[in-house]
């Protein structure tokens, strides 16, 4: 265990102003010593874009010296705040928490997970935290404890080199919540709708939205677990060819 | 083998202006009927990303009916593609051919290799194609039979469900290269550096540039193989955690 307080980086993909993100650095400044570099707009969508076309900026919010925007994407964020901004290489990154779903194929679009995922590139244990509301309405307060729990084990204990922890939380309260799972990535697929919204000088302008078909319920992956009222978890790797063994990380969830 | 002529989608991410998408429409031209759909500005780096918070525009290149720019993502350029412009699904997606490697863990930032990916989770054949040389006057003419043969192969067999081919060319003559290899991805980062570009309203811009680090030399690798100049296609996948048998896809190179 470490006597020094751990430095944790937080992240995400809709912008420092989410209810998510202030919630998220809430529950890590009571754990460690905190960095947070958000994007200046909401990114979702972003998966593990960087911007290589123009320039981006940083800026510090309320004068303080750990609190940064950025004006480009997650996957930015994180490049930026480990070369540029944060004092050494985090003990953890935490991103999150998304206000919406990043569980099954979602996960591939994610800009909340992508972020973490480049973190744990850079060496850094990684968790991406993302709840299956999509209002910014939602009350996370029941949360703090197994998020305080699963962070605080990731920094006891590390995780296995190449695996980012893909965390979703079901839509039911915490009461509610039957238990945590260590889940395979379910199969679906996003069935889209482009909804034509005007037609100007030869362009034919769409909004793209769409509804999330997870076409696959086995008991063992995130779908079927969220379905089911279970937090799951899906570690994930960087690696496309690395086999996974979900079994090495149970320590993590042995005591829920 | 199919009597009638097979529908290609040709797409790419550094827009429809480069050099290697007018060369791969020229080859798949020759094969069967073409549609193209690419980005109206170079989008490198873009990975999976889609866009989510503002419309979307598409227009007609020449008053051609099968030829598109869209503002958007090269996984937008796929999804509206699918849902709005081609007359059925295609029978193959080609991406690229992309100026610069896509080799490595850079096969996550690839919006070559992602539109490839999204046409795959649609359904259809999906080949990635790059090029280790960043010169957008490279001569790509010694390219084409290779790509015509690998390209009618995957229409004439298929791939097996969920697998992407991401084709890296080396950076030598066609004479120099040594054959084609199917490979796993090398492990790898980007070292990048932050070059400040100015300061104004509190607000630091940097540009992001960097250097790839391959750091692994593994034979069966796809930095091993094009370092040794030969072809590499490494079999990706858009579920996370399939297990990958790169020897499904052998047939594929058999007589090279």
């Amino acid at each position: 265990m470490k006597k020094n307080k751990p430095l944790i980086l937080v992240v995400n993909d809709d912008g420092i102003v989410s209810p998510g993100i202030k919630f998220l650095i809430e529950v890590m400044e009571k754990i460690g010593h905190v960095f947070v570099v958000a994007p200046s707009l909401n990114r979702s969508g972003a998966s593990h874009s960087m911007t290589l076309s123009t320039d981006i900026f940083i800026k510090k919010m309320n004068n303080q010296d750990n609190y940064f925007i950025c004006s480009g994407t997650p996957v930015d964020c994180v490049k930026v705040a480990v070369s540029k901004l944060l004092p050494k290489l985090p003990d953890l990154c935490v991103s999150g928490i998304n206000h919406g779903s990043n569980h099954s194929i979602n996960s591939l679009y994610s800009g909340t997970l992508h972020a973490a995922m480049e973190a744990n590139i850079k060496g850094v244990p990684a968790i991406s935290f993302s709840h299956l509301n999509y209002s910014e309405n939602i009350n996370f307060d029941d949360l703090e404890d197994i998020i305080t729990s699963i962070s605080q084990k990731v920094l006891d204990y590390g995780l296995p080199k190449s695996l980012t922890l893909n965390i979703n939380f079901p839509d039911v309260p915490f009461a509610n919540m039957k238990g945590v799972r260590v889940c395979k990535q379910a199969s679906g697929y996003w069935d889209e709708e482009f909804v034509k919204t005007q037609n100007k000088q030869s362009k034919i302008f769409y909004s793209i939205r769409g509804q999330f078909i997870c076409d696959n319920t086995e008991k063992n992956t995130d779908g079927w677990a969220l379905k089911n009222n279970f937090i799951s978890i899906v570690p994930v790797s960087f690696n496309s060819d690395l086999p996974l063994d979900i079994n090495a990380i149970n320590y993590l969830v042995n005591d829920f």
